[in-house]
């Protein structure tokens, strides 16, 4: 069969780590995929940079990779520039609308535009694929897309950013604080300059909107999802999190319920004995729940050259070997919007931590107004006094419908002996 | 797109689990197949039987699976009878002399013949698909062949019966013996009246076979497996594993190495860190290491109607989309047997438990043998002196070749301070 012809746009570390995978595993590729695949194109700003890899001297060079995505003689585009808008979307469009393959690692470009660029895809029956988007090297579209395609899926819940789940399991093995671990995290290239991408959960929930299509086929609604992001999370929350039980995890959580389709980013905490609970560091891990196969779990690295060259190329060798497959699992035209359910209507148990003023009567006070907005408490930490003005009380609350709790809250941080808005972290059972 | 027609060989629970299936999700199902399926025909020796499913009176019933195969008017055949040759591989031979694709959850059949009837398959120009035929429904077959496609695979090793995993977990969790516990396991249903297939690890060998050929484009070699089942792990041992750190689990383990590919299935200790060591229940897991990805983890429900039928659900899906991959991932002439390791080269760690004389210098003889034969000891455990006649010796051993361990156990177990047969159980860091 004939070779297959790539174009790469986008010579950072995984454009990069996908020249080295195509060349190192080249063998073994063709086999599996029934014909060669080369590289014949590639754009990067500076052509002299070392980026350990040899780009052969067949190779044409573009400056401007929309213009690559234009004119290069090839069969796919592989997009790994990034960003929702810009360059990277001008290279996926311009390369559907020549009738070329595109596979893409860019979770931003799809969460914003990608029922349309499925669409756009199918229209000119070329693939869009975009395995590296989510959970880097585990299979997790194809799984949710192809192996789980008998299934309708009820749940899906990951932890899909490394950087959070670092900086989290680093607060706790070392009990320092998360601006402190934030701060080697950037220092060890983990995080971003600029990290409110990763720790204000929106990378989390670009990934989480397309999980939440492919599972339910739903054009992506990445506007819908509640999204909170790790900056309040404490060393003492940890602490108690551990004291209680729990691991702290960044959690994406899509869910159908009655009400529509959930779909939230937030930090949750788990039973120490749930498998994602030891999901520790840059690991990402995915849970899906469909009504025959039940619970499956799919764990790997989450991010890095390696693991989302692997996810691309597989995307690779799939159009390779013909598949036929759309974007999101169903013809672009079947997906349809549902219903969205409010957090709000989430019911579930809640962590809560009070700094409070270390008198008697304070927890009759808190007490009285959880009861009288029905919340009843399952367990209560209260350190020993101390010679501070404040002491902390923690407790965690049986199932509430997160608009009690709400109210309870507002009540609660109301309280004259209640001295820092109180904190509250959603219990997952899992 | 026309209607994908299929005849389902054995309405057992699994046959039955799949009809359900392809009705209760029949509206999903044709979205993102792009195309109705339909079952046309069914096989089964019982026509009165209830299955807690309807057949519709529009089916085809036949007697004679074999002749289904031969006759129905059908596209695919799902062969869910089971067994290694008989009526199952004339199920399948038929169906592919046909030109009908075929969907099996037989592992006895591929482990023994798979090779071969991928070829056949080929010759026809049809599909041999298999998820179902490891780990339930979790989608690892796709994994290896589609997903990780890009990788050159090193190592898969997974937890692949669910039968021994329950006795393990339970016995741990109750401190029961394994006789006893096996007898719990039939009357529930976890285990078969004849439970050896399962328990002696042979079960596990097949699936690892298959897993084998997939990971490193071999044929199928099921005879080469090593395999020792989980009859002599004793309630000692899981109790002197969990002081030491370890959890016991029948491992499916393959490996590529310097002096060729390495298979065996056998009782392992595994850290209790390790995310496979809190794979508890019926629950399979299989851990794959590819030279790009790093490793992936893949975790759910190994048995069961439900899980399977959504395997064999997800194989028809892919027929329906017109998917070409090959049985195991290459040609079926590529598939190239490579050398077969054996188990004496095995280097690394192990536990090992004496029954022995309570009397002053008995450890001392035990080291000096381990010396001779160059095994270090890392911990060792003996518990207090009892009235007893006899006391456990428990010690791991510092990572030693296979060969040389056999050697000192030898010689252990002819010391006159010895009173059984050592119990050496390998440590494997994962």
């Amino acid at each position: 069969m004939k070779t297959l012809k790539i174009a790469v746009a986008g010579l950072g570390t995984v454009g990069a780590g996908l020249v080295k995978l195509l060349s190192d595993n080249a063998e073994i590729i063709a086999l599996r995929a029934g014909r060669r695949i080369e590289v014949v194109a590639v754009s990067a700003r500076d052509r002299s940079r070392d980026r350990g890899v040899a780009i052969p001297a067949s190779v044409a060079w573009y400056d401007d990779a929309a213009k690559m995505a234009d004119e290069a003689e090839c069969d796919v585009v592989v997009e790994v520039i990034g960003g929702s808008d810009g360059i990277a979307r001008q290279v996926v469009e311009n390369a559907i609308a020549k009738g070329r393959h595109v596979v893409t690692a860019n979770k931003a470009l799809l969460a914003h535009h990608g029922a349309a660029l499925a669409r756009a895809a199918e229209d000119k029956g070329v693939l869009l694929a975009f395995e590296a988007a989510v959970a880097g090297g585990i299979p997790i579209i194809k799984a949710l897309k192809e192996g789980l395609a008998g299934n309708v899926i009820s749940q899906v819940t990951g932890i899909l950013n490394g950087t959070c789940n670092y900086i989290l399991t680093t607060m706790r093995e070392t009990g320092r604080d998360f601006a402190d671990v934030l701060g080697e995290a950037q220092a060890l290239g983990y995080a971003e300059a600029d990290p409110s991408f990763d720790i204000d959960g929106i990378d989390a929930a670009h990934k989480l909107s397309i999980l939440t299509s492919l599972a339910f086929g739903t054009p992506v609604d990445f506007a819908s999802v509640h999204v909170e992001g790790i900056r309040h999370v404490s060393a003492d929350d940890i602490r108690f999190a551990d004291l209680l039980g729990y691991r702290i995890k960044l959690l994406g959580i899509a869910r159908m319920t009655d009400h529509g389709i959930e779909q939230r980013v937030h930090p949750c905490m788990v039973p120490v004995k749930t498998p994602i609970a030891t999901v520790d560091g840059v690991f990402n891990a995915v849970v899906a729940e469909g009504n025959f196969v039940g619970r499956s779990i799919y764990e790997g690295r989450g991010a890095g050259a390696g693991p989302t060259a692997s996810a691309v190329a597989g995307d690779i060798i799939d159009i390779a070997r013909g598949s036929r497959v759309p974007a999101f699992g169903v013809p672009a035209a079947a997906l349809k919007a549902q219903g969205v359910a409010s957090i709000d209507r989430r019911v579930g148990a809640y962590y809560m931590r009070l700094s409070v003023v270390d008198r008697p009567g304070v927890l009759a006070e808190v007490a009285a107004t959880l009861r009288d907005e029905g919340v009843s408490v399952e367990q209560m930490i209260q350190p020993a006094r101390s010679p501070a003005d404040s002491v902390p009380m923690v407790m965690t609350l049986h199932d509430t419908e997160e608009a009690a709790m709400n109210r309870a809250v507002a009540r609660i941080s109301a309280l004259d002996a209640v001295l820092e808005q109180p904190r509250i972290i959603r219990i997952e059972a899992l």
